[in-house]
């Protein structure tokens, strides 16, 4: 076949696929993560039950892609808001109120529980720990982060103290959980 | 029956069903949450299995229960330390290492999961999220936290940033955790 026959055939297998995680969003956000059938991602995603099954086997493989795609999607805006320009306090600052933000919409339930011990998430967390462990490192050497403390466990706190934004809906209690957060890095007197 | 009597198959009940509880413990100490058989309870607990079934349906109501006690043993355990003499600041850095090491003991996996959504751990939090609010309210007034933040919210904040201690199992980690959360909460100058 020709190579432009093949691109074609890639770019549609992924406009299919991209319809079919959009329409398990848009369920997701209407009946939560439990409510989501083959049926209703086939018709909300204007394609046969036949065609979905050659991309998923069940409704739960197409959860478990929807959700690593969110979660590629979530890491590549923490990883945005690290790399901007400024004083590394100010990014840090930028990372963990998106961080913060993100965690406040998350889907609650056991099968986020589920979800987010897949393999995916591991990865990412990782890839965020580290993130963050440098940009307290930069941060501690211009002298606004303590140094008792390895960076590495000091973003893994900040991570974890974050997951309190799930229980706050309003944005001033998760700009305040922002700010306490930051306060635990910075250096003892 | 006399009282006396009532007393006795009361105390006898009790007895069983801790030997049961206990069972599952050594159980869940050896193979993990998922391991546990009711032929395994019965026979570490000394007992038929015909009794077991007299006492629980299955090994999940006995990993329920047996987790509802672990819960409320470490409760008391966290109460205790917050009622021990001395100013607020010390006593709430003694609550805040034992939970750090309860949290550090931590069994993991699905089922811990599950289980942690029991309305027992919700209660068991809202508790402990009132107790540290109540040592973190009388350590602001004594000038030692900030007043900047409700005392909930910084509870909440605590909580969650303890939990990195799952991942910890350096006691000098869990003491630097303590050490940097409750930096969070001193007074921003």
């Amino acid at each position: 076949m020709p190579k432009l026959w093949n691109q074609t055939i890639d770019a549609h297998r992924h406009a299919v696929r991209d319809a079919v995680l959009d329409a398990a969003a848009e369920l997701v956000e209407g009946g939560g993560l439990r409510a989501v059938t083959m049926s209703q991602l086939a018709e909300r995603a204007g394609i046969g039950r036949a065609t979905l099954y050659k991309y998923f086997p069940d409704a739960e493989a197409v959860l478990a892609a929807w959700h690593e795609r969110q979660i590629t999607a979530h890491l590549a805006q923490l990883r945005e808001a690290a790399n901007r320009p400024g004083p590394a306090v100010q990014r840090l600052t930028g990372v963990l109120t998106a961080y913060a933000d993100l965690a406040g919409q998350r889907h609650g339930g056991e099968l986020a529980a589920h979800l987010h011990q897949s393999a995916h998430v591991g990865h990412a967390e990782q890839h965020l720990t580290h993130l963050i462990a440098t940009l307290i490192t930069e941060g501690a050497d211009a002298g606004n982060f303590r140094r008792d403390v390895p960076p590495a466990e000091l973003a893994a706190y900040c991570l974890h103290a974050l997951t309190a934004a799930t229980a706050l809906t309003m944005p001033d209690a998760r700009d305040r959980l922002v700010n306490v957060t930051l306060h635990g890095l910075r250096p003892v007197p």
